[in-house]
């Protein structure tokens, strides 16, 4: 009688645990910033919806079918490089003189590894350059021609500087000149938030309990002095470790390199042990906002928990959790 | 009787309120690695210490009078970076090229401004252009010819890159391609970590309780590819938070951006409620050596309370605490 008790014990336990899978998820954002609803029509709205749809299930495929966080966090970043939509590859913004710089950076929550670039003009995937750092150099960080150089050696695909040419943008770097006025004021004066923000990031957990975050980024319209925002930062726009979760950044990057925004989201989840909720929210509204940083950050823990806070009016941002259906959101609730 | 022991208690407090002058103090690095005593004659040691005692007291002169933990900073870095021992400024390594590029950063822990620098080539200072970019800039972080435009305009001293040229540095780029071989082989082959560290540093703690923490350094031996290394990262090298600590680090930069090493240990502070002792050890000792990764930290708490723990054979590094006298260290113990 108890031994039939223990082999029906053990079956079922066998049979839950084949039924329960690992929890897995993706989570996307396509920048945040004055996002409002006035801005769209209703079929510029589905557009972005769409594409981000598109990203986030691009990365859900490779996590459900067993592959790595890396490779999903890989795969939704280069469909929003891919797009005019968002400030980062194709539709990066213009810098002062009227070309395209570039920055990524990504990490692997397993193992800390990361990698990083800055400044780099011909470089079609620069999240893809990103992970070439860290997976095949001994450095972290490459910046300018020489991580140029480096992606040519990788084989990696480079294009002329005018591919990320797109009129939207121009449009706006004419508009931002206007209101610098001045030319050499860019290092003085921050200009409105619609020319700062714009960055894309995703953050996965995969079925072997791996995290990874990455971030991809045109940087600031009219941007001079060869300035380097939060999104190449490692720590700044750019977090992940098993221990505690991943994030990525969109932002006023200046604030977001001051407050280590990423990684002290991540801090606060491993020493304070409160959750992904609370630790995003106190940054996010409680320490960023009263000193002027204003963004917004996509995270997801160990258990596939996600969350999503900003401090704007709106955030291009999508989650597929498991086998839940995909969400996809601009403006607040 | 109760009136006048009362009159004498406050009598009593006040000169003890005068006598006890607040905490104040500073601590400097000069680069950690395979020093030994083999290395040196006792000649060339003293040399060493003696610049090192001038570094701390040109800092420590400033607190003492007053002044602040921002300029205490700036004015032992300066004597380093005017110094050819050290790998920042004057003593810079060679490039791959056979040039000089620099970094810094400067952070004030009272406000968490923070100012960065990354390859600039023209700079006598480097630690004084971050300081410019904190100050006089929207920006975090410039680098390359945008970073030494800023320069030119806000009137810091420029110079050749030949300024930073010496025998000793220039032999050291010989050995190091000798033993690379093939050129392109640096991306993935790990140089001896003689060819890797090398970076000034000093955090301070001012009268008024305001820490701050600064670094600076010529990077690594025939660097290629813009390498940037944790010098230039805030949260990487650089940290200070009135909140916590302040910390300057010098190792191997790939780690110390990969652990956020002077973040993490104030974020230890922080977060767990441990000292500067504890938080220091364990970053450097159980974080950072089983990883691979080499070097060291100088940390001081708002109490004047300063740690200098490192895992590599020595440190340059020396402090002077209030009153106390300058102490100078090379080795281990």
């Amino acid at each position: 009688m108890l031994r039939h008790f223990i082999v029906i014990s053990v079956l079922l336990a066998s049979y839950s645990a084949q039924a329960e899978e690992p929890p897995f998820g993706i989570a996307i954002h396509g920048g945040a910033g004055t996002i409002t609803r006035a801005q769209f029509s209703a079929e510029q709205e589905q557009a972005y919806k769409d594409k981000l749809a598109e990203a986030v299930e691009a990365g859900h495929a490779i996590l459900a079918a067993g592959g790595e966080s890396m490779d999903a966090v890989i795969a939704a970043i280069q469909v929003m490089e891919a797009s005019p939509f968002f400030n980062a590859g194709k539709g990066a913004v213009y810098t002062f003189d009227g070309g395209h710089e570039l920055d990524a950076s990504i990490m692997n929550g397993a193992t800390l590894a990361a990698g990083a670039v800055a400044g780099v003009t011909t470089v079609k995937s620069p999240i893809a350059l990103a992970r070439a750092v860290m997976e095949q150099s001994v450095h972290v960080m490459l910046s300018g021609k020489g991580a140029e150089q480096f992606a040519e050696q990788q084989g990696l695909e480079l294009v002329a500087n005018s591919y990320f040419n797109t009129d939207a943008r121009y449009q706006q770097l004419l508009e931002a000149k206007k209101r610098l006025g001045v030319a050499d004021y860019q290092a003085y004066l921050a200009l409105d938030e619609r020319f700062k923000y714009g960055t894309v990031g995703a953050v996965a957990l995969d079925k072997n309990g791996n995290l990874a975050a990455g971030t991809s980024t045109g940087g600031m319209t009219a941007k001079r002095w060869g300035r380097v925002g939060d999104a190449p930062i490692i720590g700044a726009g750019t977090w992940a470790d098993n221990a505690s979760c991943a994030v990525s950044a969109t932002g006023h990057g200046e604030y977001f390199i001051r407050y280590h925004v990423a990684a002290d989201i991540c801090s606060r989840v491993k020493y304070q042990g409160v959750d992904i909720v609370s630790a995003g929210d106190t940054v996010i509204h409680d320490v960023l906002l009263p000193a002027g940083g204003t963004g917004g950050v996509i995270i997801i823990d160990a258990a596939g928990n996600v969350h999503m806070p900003f401090n704007t009016e709106g955030m291009y941002r999508a989650k597929r959790v498991g086998n839940q259906p995909t969400e996809v959101s601009i403006y607040k609730n």
